[in-house]
């Protein structure tokens, strides 16, 4: 029987988003295997109701699960947000890791190296943001900061459409941050796994903001963790060559193959597809 | 027993798009009643497969065939132009109804009101342009007319957020049919239930396109075939009060209720969840 410790890590999201976080996990973890699902069929989740984002993220965990997985990283904001204790309280003892606390984590700190005052906007998803999760992790880290939030129901599509279309793109970002652009100075937070591909854009819309994602801070509190509980690859004591990353998609595999290069930052391997 | 003709009849949609063709379905036949099904869980549709398609339009198409009803009409483009031959052979004998053809007939006809020339410009999700069902079903009433295709991922979106910001609306709008507005006469085809909530915008962005969709030409055929079937209901020999309409939708009722009336053109009575 297989050693736990030796188990791939199981990550998903609704779409392709969450190879960003992926992406960090390759680089915090390069020995692990992992197994990646992107629920395309039914994204983006951040516009459904809190029972969907649960019951959805409950099937993709389900089918991760039952492909033996030592450990499960929700690489989506919305489901992150919405449906982290039901998974944990599910699949209990596997351990279950969000997004939305190591972003808060990346949003404080950014803050704290700039101007006294500095506020921090989250850009997400409509039900991440009436969720209210990051909003909450942040103030318990740090209370005295000043959070705006700010839902942009376009940008998953955008994202997933593959950003193919700069001047669009521009617009639309543009468009939904422009209310924040004259508050002084503020750290953007991108509260949702898909924007990352939008950072340098952002970045040139407003040369004054720092913008910051979760995926570097999630893949090192998974590192964290893992290695506490005594859970990374034997692979680590050798000098083995990297893991290996499986690829599961509900629907398009071959545009998932195509696309997704974008998010991963490299070219992916085969994608199977499945049904939840 | 129930009378087959004094069935509902059942319509169905990705999301709230298809309640503007049962908005001209209860002007053509106001003593009929309907069911209608919005698989607001999984919209969009226009960014799926084929397959997908398919089997999400059998899943809506299931569920009501299985409430009762005489008749079915798909009133969503891409299940329309992808799935339904599927679901013509599935569920024969009863008659089942998409809004492409009649989309084609109600752009032939306008532009056979203008210069001669005019072009027709489908503009629709990305499967549906991609299925090339609109341009054969043009072809085959004019093959003369120039045909373009422009698949709009983000309008869908768009609408179903409720149009709430016209100037996001204007530019996103402006940008997809910018490539159009030099090439002469022109009418616009909204090849897609979602996009009649645009049309005042587009009027507005051009003044020399004309706009048209298939909501009424649609629902002009469902009325004249169900007629020639002696499908019509008894309450028409009488002179009875309009006709019931039952909401059934896979998430988000209540926004459902609150933003349909925007597609609809009038208040929605209760709207009850179903899982497919």
């Amino acid at each position: 029987m297989q050693q736990t410790s030796n188990l791939p890590i199981g990550v998903f999201d609704s779409g392709m988003g969450g190879l960003t976080v992926l992406s960090a996990l390759h680089s915090s973890l390069p020995q692990e295997n992992f197994i990646y699902l992107g629920d395309t069929a039914r994204l983006p989740y951040g516009t459904k109701t809190r029972e969907t984002v649960i019951k959805y993220a409950e099937q993709a965990a389900s089918a991760l699960v039952a492909r033996g997985i030592k450990a499960l990283v929700v690489a989506c904001n919305t489901a992150s947000g919405i449906a982290l204790p039901a998974l944990q309280k599910r699949f209990a003892p596997l351990p279950v890791y969000g997004v939305v606390e190591p972003g808060a984590i990346a949003a404080v700190h950014a803050a704290s190296t700039q101007a006294i005052g500095t506020s921090v906007v989250v850009l997400a998803t409509e039900s991440t943001i009436s969720s209210g999760a990051y909003q909450k992790a942040i103030i318990k880290l740090a209370p005295q900061i000043r959070i705006f939030g700010r839902a942009c129901p376009l940008w998953v599509t955008l994202a997933e459409m593959g950003n193919r279309d700069a001047n669009l793109t521009r617009d639309i970002l543009a468009h939904d941050i422009r209310g924040f652009l004259q508050k002084g100075s503020c750290v953007f937070l991108l509260g949702c796994t898909h924007f990352p591909v939008f950072s340098q854009a952002l970045t040139e819309i407003s040369t004054t903001v720092s913008v910051v994602d979760s995926a570097a801070t999630t893949a090192g509190v998974v590192a964290e963790k893992l290695k506490t509980l005594g859970l990374l690859t034997d692979n680590l004591l050798s000098d083995a060559k990297h893991g290996q990353t499986r690829y599961l998609a509900t629907d398009g595999a071959a545009r998932f193959k195509q696309v997704g290069g974008q998010f991963l930052k490299c070219a992916l391997n085969e994608v199977e597809l499945v049904d939840l």
